[in-house]
This record gives structure tokens, sequence and C-alpha cells, in this order.
């Protein structure tokens, strides 16, 4: 079942591949996100290196795991009517299966490659085999030693499994056209229509999914059955309509206030980013301007009060959900992978919709601090969750299946395994999110070494981004006449240049900078990424009297690894007097030991003010938050406490 | 079914009701804890009114609940044979009736009541005729339409149940004698041992409990076969035996380590309480010096480490759980009010071992500040999770089943309903942890006004205790001679002096004060209960930069019912100057509003040093933290930023 070997040079993009094939495309929108197609990444960049281990190690690793678990036998069992309640897995893996199938159908298209695409065909056989005579696909309810179709729709998952099912068809029609996935995932469709429809069963799903799959599905077939069946769905919830169930409150399944009128996002994080990039999408195709301006402001409420330095959202254990206003603790940050990527998904979305360069500059946020963090360097082991603060150090890593959401090292499969899959088709897909053709304008909005094609600009992006903030970009074909190429200044930028070929810099501002070019010129951005400190807002409790340090576009942490023998990251202080400097990819910052305050024997850890101590100078090692635990088990820290306390 | 009404006088101690009934009793130990009947509470005292309360509305407001909510009627299932899969409440709420019933059987040893006997009887029958004639006595399992006996060990609860049912006993046996209860446990005991003996089914239950029961009601029966046995399972665990379960680990139910072995308490709080208070008895009993010796240790570490101001434990929602060490954040505090008793039951059981102040110090602290916390000033609502920092305001006070542990009001009933019955046994046994006699000596451990009669002593204390420090014993009767009283200082306390027969105050230090006394003596410890400001540790990220205030034994907060209109409880920022000041039964201290920091549009709550602004001075007034939202719903702070962030 080996899927690595000899990589097979990219097709030519055909009619069956073709290359503006992307993950998000609008009924109608000035903007359209470029092709996986349009963008090939070089293996030599930050993001081209992940997008290739990902090809090379992940899908295998994946395909490998579900095999080992039952996950895809699942399907066999289906269809040999031998199902029973001893089913592996969760009653959401058939959606692993899916995501996988997503990740693989992308990475076909980009490049053909028969082992992959035997692994894919392979996959799609025993999908296809396990689908009922009237559309309905799932191997966890309905059949034989199963509960009864939707005989649970808070839990059952299965609108949602069949949600990431329309999504691989999606990038399987936008690719290699239909199949017999495609074809399935159209009955699949037909069959939630027909059971879910006006004047059918008015239910939803527990985990939204459906929503945005059938929407996209809707797009890549121009059926406009599948967007109102969407459409539906979303307008169906925030009525209190799901069973209640003991633990469980509407909030998490964001089935307490309608969604046009929400104020902020809520409850399990992957659940209401994935309902809200739905929205986008029903907003934008309804040309529906009210319930795109709750959106952005449901974005925005959300950004500036649940989110964490990293990007990341979901600041609770507890049902993987978001917290109250300013509930941001580093230590118990949830900031789940998936939610990382659903963010994505999301300020994508209301990018395209409306062009503001804030939803860009989260992207970036979360690409470099809370997906790229996910995946070991090999590809084979990932964080699920994300926090900011790592404070016992795990013995060992975890070589089996982690049977929670947390650990302190990657893992290589979880029990809920949500985030492998979906980092694999995020990572496949990823060059759909960095460049959109706006009216002609090629907009670059991130920056990713390799060959770009768009708008009337073909371009060659060279950089050791984020490493250096030096982005040259050399314009290898123009239209005539040349064209506009808009460039992104990132909000935490406070110092940039640009140099065109006229020669002279010329510095800009964060935000969109527009600059007209012609086959041969050389424009390069200089953006400041020198090592800054950055202060919480006060009303953040967890992290009250620290700072972090980042570096351009990447959140710096202290790791137990870079710590003289005998000190713990419990009493490191850091100053900020001097401005903390480059250190490899790094920085360093002054810092020094606190004594530990002596523990009062037997009483809890309050009482009198201690006493300031004897402190020992230390210069303080800062790594990227993305590369923690690379060196093994650590104890970390993003927020490190600053001056007197 | 109205169980209030006028109330009988106490019976006089006699065989059936002696009063030297408590709820623990070492085999051999130097020290005995005073019997229920030996402290009479003034309901005019802080505590004496509580318990008043708790006879007079929680008792039957439990019963009224566990009736209207088919717990009672799952008993007279099994008596009839009807039961289903359709069986109301949790595998668990057969605990709830047998806690209601150990409350009942304490109030009724105090002194008779008609209509709580009444009560006591009519649940006594019920419950008796669901036992199966083998012993076992279960509502959940092992009857028609219910999985079998002993098939869930991990979450069945089924020898949880007993252990409830088995200090239930032990409540009835200690004060009004053997009766169908005492006849019905003994069954069930002797089933549990010739089911889970020696050569038998080598197993454990997934929640302690069975071991502090067993212990106990083999020492109330003086059949060492019990004692064996709550041996047996404390030994048993820490091996990895019970099955692994999605999303529960091993720490979880403390099977990850044995008992002997741990360093810490870990994983689900109330279990690790119950199970160290259960070791404790079994140390004792056995005669087990390394086993004692190895608890205190965990004690001490887990108070230093992972105990909040209030005495509260359980750092986390997710697994109701200990968190790391200095994992304490204020907001997301779940201090459970069991994991209080618990806390409560293993410290007073360290202190008969030992004798050792700082167990008394620990109890007094969370009496007044999570058990004190949880009823409603009528005694029929209660707070499950104990946070210090309420962010959000809820909408109203919950007044049906409140779903989760969680919310910003006392409910009247939870769906997992363990507290409500467990803050109903501990007030009803409340004089059983305050006094001691230790060879002889009268200790006085907790100061509440009421008639004691401890050792040769017996003797009236008259206090407003908390609200203020003076505490006038009058010695009543004495041994020829004269007899010792022992009184506590608090370990908060800086100031204290003793006023003796003599005359002449002495001061006194925090720690145990011998005095000789003689019938007739008058004397007078005068604590200094000024409020104080509290530092927390620098290694708890949580509360860093934040004070509390203390007055006494009491915590206290701050309460947006206290607050100008238009002032938040996020941008009240406090001085340490000038001490706080006495104000009502709390205090007051200088403070000022910080102008909320701008929010960056779109941006995560991070960034550039946030300026100071212009200060608004504010006289801010803290309330006891035991009765916050006793206004209405409400934001609250126990820890307050303070100075320059």
């Amino acid at each position: 079942m080996t899927i690595t070997g000899p990589r097979i040079e990219p097709a030519p993009a055909t009619a069956d591949r073709p290359s503006h094939a992307a993950p998000v495309v609008p009924a109608s929108s000035r903007r359209t996100g470029v092709g996986i197609g349009q963008v090939d990444l070089d293996t030599s960049g930050f993001w081209g290196r992940k997008q290739d281990t990902n090809r090379r190690a992940t899908l295998e690793h994946c395909l490998f795991w579900m095999e080992r678990l039952g996950w895809l036998e699942n399907f066999d069992r289906v269809a040999r009517g031998e199902t029973t309640i001893e089913r592996a897995g969760w009653q959401f893996s058939d959606s692993e299966v899916y995501k996988l199938l997503e990740a693989l159908a992308w990475e076909l298209g980009r490049s053909a490659d028969v082992d992959l695409q035997r692994a894919y065909d392979g996959l799609v056989a025993r999908v296809v085999a396990a689908q009922d005579a009237d559309g309905y696909l799932g191997t966890a309810f309905g059949h034989a030693g199963l509960a009864d179709r939707y005989s649970d729709m808070a839990m059952g998952h299965e609108l949602y499994n069949v949600g990431h099912l329309l999504q691989a068809a999606v990038a399987r029609l936008r690719t290699q056209g239909s199949d017999a996935l495609t074809d399935a995932a159209r009955r699949a469709a037909d069959h939630v229509c027909a059971e879910f429809g006006d004047g059918a069963r008015a239910a939803i799903c527990g985990h939204p999914e459906i929503e945005v799959g059938l929407m996209e599905f809707g797009r890549a077939t121009g059926d406009e059955r599948y967007v109102r069946q969407a459409t539906l769905f979303l307008e169906r919830r925030g009525h209190r309509t799901l069973p209640v169930r003991p633990l469980l409150s509407a909030e998490y399944f964001q089935d307490d206030v309608p969604i046009r009128r929400a104020e902020v996002l809520r409850g399990h994080a992957v659940r209401a980013l994935y309902l809200s990039a739905a929205a986008v999408d029903a907003a934008v195709d309804n040309d529906d301007v009210d319930l795109l301006d709750t959106l952005e402001n449901q974005w925005a409420r959300t950004v500036e009060r649940r989110t964490y330095l990293t990007g990341g959202m979901g600041s609770r254990h507890q049902d993987e959900g978001f917290g109250d206003d300013f509930e941001l603790p580093a230590d118990r940050a949830y900031c789940e992978t998936c939610a990382g990527i659903g963010s994505v998904m999301f300020a994508w979305r209301l990018y395209l919709a409306t062009g503001d360069v804030r939803y860009a500059d989260l992207i970036e946020r979360t690409l470099f601090n809370v997906i790229a963090t996910s995946p070991r360097e090999d590809g084979r082991a990932f964080f699920y969750a994300n926090p900011l603060h790592q404070r016992e150090q795990v013995e060992e890593a975890d070589e089996g299946v982690n049977t929670r959401a947390e650990g302190g090292t990657r893992a290589p499969w979880f029990d809920v395994s949500c985030c492998p899959t979906n980092v694999a088709r995020t990572l496949a897909s990823l060059s759909g999110y960095v460049a959109a053709d706006d009216e002609g304008v090629a907009v670059l909005a991130q920056y990713m070494s390799g060959h770009y094609a768009v708008a009337d600009l073909t371009f060659d992006v060279s950089t050791t981004y984020p490493l250096d903030g030096t982005i040259t970009i050399t314009v290898v074909d123009a239209a005539e006449g040349g064209g506009v190429l808009r460039l992104r200044v990132p909000n935490w930028c406070a110092r940039a240049t640009v140099v065109t070929a006229d020669g002279e810099p010329v510095d800009v501002s964060p935000g969109w900078v527009d600059l007209r070019v012609n086959a041969g010129d050389v424009v390069e951005l200089r953006l400041d990424t020198s090592p800054r400190v950055t202060w919480p807002d006060p009303r953040i409790d967890g992290v009250r009297g620290t700072v972090a340090v980042e570096r351009g576009p990447v959140v710096l942490c202290a790791e137990s690894a870079d710590l003289p023998a005998g000190v713990t990251l419990n009493d490191v202080v850091v100053s900020t007097t001097d401005a903390p400097i480059v250190w490899g990819d790094g920085a360093r910052i002054a810092a020094h030991v606190r004594p530990p305050s002596a523990v009062r024997s037997g009483r809890p850890p309050f009482g009198t003010r201690p006493e300031p101590g004897q402190a020992e100078p230390l210069a303080l090692t800062l790594i990227p938050y993305h590369r923690w635990a690379g060196r093994g088990p650590a104890t970390m820290r993003v927020f490190l406490p600053v001056g007197q306390e």
C-alpha cells in the first residue's frame, strides 16, 4: 500500500485537469481565488516543503491508520451487509475517509501520480459500494445491527459526514472531473434534499458541515437545489430544535440563536466556524447583504475578544469551545487545529466577499502559528490542541493512538482523529488560499516561494519568508500594457518598503499596495521582521503581567530545552527595556531567573507579598512556536512574565 | 410530604441515641472526634443557622426533587420487577437517596422529629424492598431490561452507590441503632465482599466511595472483613486495570499510579479526595505508617500547588479535575462543592491521625468559602462549581434542573445532582468535624456558637465569628481539678491574643494554644480579622498581577451590584498602598477605573503596550465570596488587578 515513490511530473492543465480548480468559487464575485494549478510552490520554501511532505508522507500515513483501525472496513461491512454494533471508530469516522479523498483529489489535481491515483480509486470503490439504493451513505446508522438513520440528529454526525463527502467530490469535479465518487456524492446530496427539504423533515445536524458541503457542491455542479438546501439548514439553526442532551447546551451546537441574530461565535469552535463559512457562502450566493454584514461583525468581535495571539480559537477543553470575551488562558488554550482550518475557511470567504485585508492578515497568523504547528516535520504526527503554555513535560512522545486531544507531543493518530486529515486536505489545497484575481488585479495575499499565474500576470516569488522579510517578485509575463500586482503589507509590520523597477524604495503602510508592473519587472517588498514585544489587552486575565515576542508573522516561545540546567520556565522573568534580538530563526531577550518563591507548608499558594529576592540574569532564547516540542517533550511558554510582579 | 412543622426538642442521649455518634471513628486513635450530640450549635450563629435551614428546608427539598424525577421510583420499579431501559436519572442516582438518608439519620440522631422520622422510614422501606436476595442493591444494573451487574466497572457506579448506602447505615447505627436499612447495608456489604473479595473478582469501581463506606461500616459494626475489603480495593487501584474508555484516562480514575506511589492528587477531584479519605482510614486502622506518611505528603503538595484561596480544589471543568501544579485560573476554577466536602473528609481524618493544626486550618478555609457558598440562603438552591471569577452575567436565576455544573446562579437541582445531598449530609453532621478529645484535652478546632461537651469539659462558645474575631468560651462544667482546652489560632491570623480568667491578654501565634481551665472560667480568644491583602504565588499564571482581600477566614469578592453605573469589573484596578477597611460584612479598598483599552479592529487582543490613560478613582466594596450571586445574577471577581499592568 505504499504511495510514496518517484514523483511524476505535473500534468499540463487540460479540460480534465483545469488549472483554475479552487476550493471556494462563489457564484458571483468580483474576486476569484486562484486555482491550485495556478500556483506552484517551491519545495524549498516554508509552505512548499510542508505541502511536499504532506504529499509524500501524510496521505499514506492517514490511509495506513484508517485501514489499521477498521474505519475503511466499515464501508466494506456495509457493502457486504455485515454491519454490527461492534463497529470500529466514532460515528464520524467516515468523514476522515472523505477528507483524505479530498486531499488526494487536490493533490492529483495539481499533478498526476500513479500511486496516489491508485489509492484514490481504491478508496472511491470501497466508499461507493457502501451507498444505499436511495443515496444514503453512512456506516454508523441505518444498517443491520445499527441505530436507525437520523435517530440522533444532535450527535449522529450523519449529515456532517455527507458534507465532507461533498467537499471531496467538489475537489474531484474541479480537477479531474466526474467519476464514481462524484456520482455517489450527487445521489447522497439528492437524498439529503429529499429527506430534509422544504416540507420534509425539518431537522438540522448537530455538527455543521453539510451546509458548506452542499453550498460548494451546488456551485460545482451548477445545481441550485443544493444551495437552497444549504440555506434552509442555515435558517433552521438557532431555534433550539436539536434534542437537548445531558451536559451539552444549545450553544454548543450554535442552536441557541439564529445566525442572523448572533453577535459572536460561541460554543464548539469547529462547529461555529464551519457554520460561519457556509453562511458567508449563502450570503454571497443569495446576495444577502444583511447576513454578510452580520457575519463580518461576528468575525470581528470574535477576533478582537476570543482569539489567541496565534490566531488560534477555542479557549476551553470543555466542549472544545469558545470561552467568554477575554477568556484566553495560555495553558488551557484549546486552539484545535481544525478550528484554525475552519477560521481560514471563514476568513478566506469573507476576503473574497469584501476584499478586506484584515481577513488575509488573520489567515497569515493562523497559517504560521496554528496550522504549521500541528504536523511534525516528517508529516506523520500531529497536534490536535495547540496550547500556548505547556506546564509539565510529558515523559515521552506518543507513538500510538492518542485517546485525548491533549498531550505535549504530536501524536500519530487520535481516537477522535479529525485533525490529521484536515491538515492533509488543507495543505493539498493551500494554494487556493494565497492569491486572487480581483477584477483583473493580481492579489498576492500570502508570501510563499513559487511560480504564480494570476489575472494578467505570471510571476515568480522568491523569499525565505518568514525567516527574512524580503520578498522578491519577478514578473515573468504580463498582458499587453502590463498589469496590476496587489501586495499585502501585514498589519504586524511597522516598517515596510517597496522597491520597484524604478529603483527607489517607497515606504508603505499596512494594508494593500497596488503596483503596475510589466514583464521583466522585479519588485521587492521589504518587511521589517525584527523581533518585537507584544502586550496582551489588560482585560485578559490569563496572561496579565506577561509579554510575548513575535518575529514577522511568527509567534515565538521559550522552551525548556534552551534553559540552563536547574532553571524552569516557572521562574524566568523577561525585561522589555532592550528590544529582543534576532537569534537563529527566533530571538533572544534579556531575562532573569527569579528565585522560586518559598512554598508555605500545607497552605494554598497565596499569602503575603513575595519578596523580590536575588535575580540571576539570563539571555532567554526563543524559537518559533510552530517548532515547539520538535526536540522531544518539553515545557514551553509563549507569554513570559515581565518586570515586577 | 411536608417535613417542616414544629421542631421537637432534642431527645436526651440514651443507648439508642448515643451522644458520641460521629462520622469518623478510627479503630485506635489518641484523638476522637466529638459526636454530633456533643455539640449543639446556636441557630443564631453562622453555622447553626445553616444547619437549621438544612433541617427545615434542604432535606425536604431533596426529597421533593428525587420523587419528582423518578429517582425514588427506581427502587419501587425494581421491587415490582418492572425495570426498563427508560430508567430515570443517571446510574448513580441511588447514591443521592442514600446521601439524603445519611443526612436524615444524623439529624434524627441529634433530635427526634416526627416528620423527618416518617420521611426516613418511608425511604428505608422503599430502598430495602429493592434489594435482591443475595444482597445486591442497585436500580441501574442487574435487572430485567438493564445491563448486567458489574458490566461497566469504570462508569457503572454500582459500588459507589453501595458506599453511600454504607455511610447512611453508619449514621443510623451510631445514632438510633440498627434497623431495616442497616440490615440491608450489611447484606449489601457481605455481597460486595463475596463478589470482590480475595480470590473472587479482582476489580475496582471507577468512582471511589465503596472504600470509605466499607471502612467506616467495618468500624461501626466491629466486623473487620469490611475493613479488609476496603483495604483490598485500595491496594488494587493504580494498576490500570479499569477498562480504558474513550476520552477518559487512567489518571481520571486514579488508576494510573498505586496510592502508595502517588505524589499528588490528580484526575477527577471528588474521586481523588474520597479515595484519599479512605486511604487515611486504612493507614490508621492497619497501623500503616508509610501509607499515612505518603498521604500527608500528597495532601501537602496538593494544597501547596493545586488548591485555591477558597480551599476549593479542581481547576478544570474538563474531567471535573485537578490541573497541573499552579494551574489555578479564577474564571474556570471548578472547585466542585463535593470536592470541598471530600477535602474536609480527607483533612479531618488526617487531623485525627496526626493532630496537626494545618488540617483544621484548611477545613476552616473550605467551610467558609466553598461549603458555605453552595447553598442559597433559603437552602433550596446550590452552586455545583464555585469559580472565583464570573465574567458574564447570566440572564436570570435557574429555577429548574440545571443540566450543567456551571451557571452563575445557584440552581435548585442538577442533572448530575451530587452536591445538594452532599451539602445536606455534611451540614447535618457538621458538629462531627469541629472538636475532638485528644487524650483528655478538649480541642476546639472550629469556632461556632453553641454548647459543647468535649473530654472533661462542657462549655459555651459565644461569637459572631467570622464577622468579628472575638470568641468567648465559658466553661460550664469541668472534671475535678479542671481540664485542658486547646484552641486553634488560625494560620491566616497575624495578631491574636487570649484573655484568660487571670485577666491579662497574652499574645499567641498561629497553631494550637493549650489553656488549663476550671468550671466558671471565661476565656476570650481575640483574632484580628481586619481585612488584609493577599498575593498569589508568582507561579500562578491565572491570577498574576492581582491581589485578593480576605477578612478573617472569609475570602471577599467584588460584585457588579456594587459598582457605579457604566463601570465593569473588567476595568477596575485596585491599589494596595492603603490597607482595605471594614465595610459591612466585607471591606472597602481604594481602586480606580481604567479606561477600557481600545479594541483594535479585526485583530486579536494583543499589540503594543497599552497607554495608562486617565484613571477614575473608586472606593471598591467587597462582600464575602460565600454571599455572591445572592442579590441575583452578577459578574464577580475574587482576584483584583493591582497597580501598573
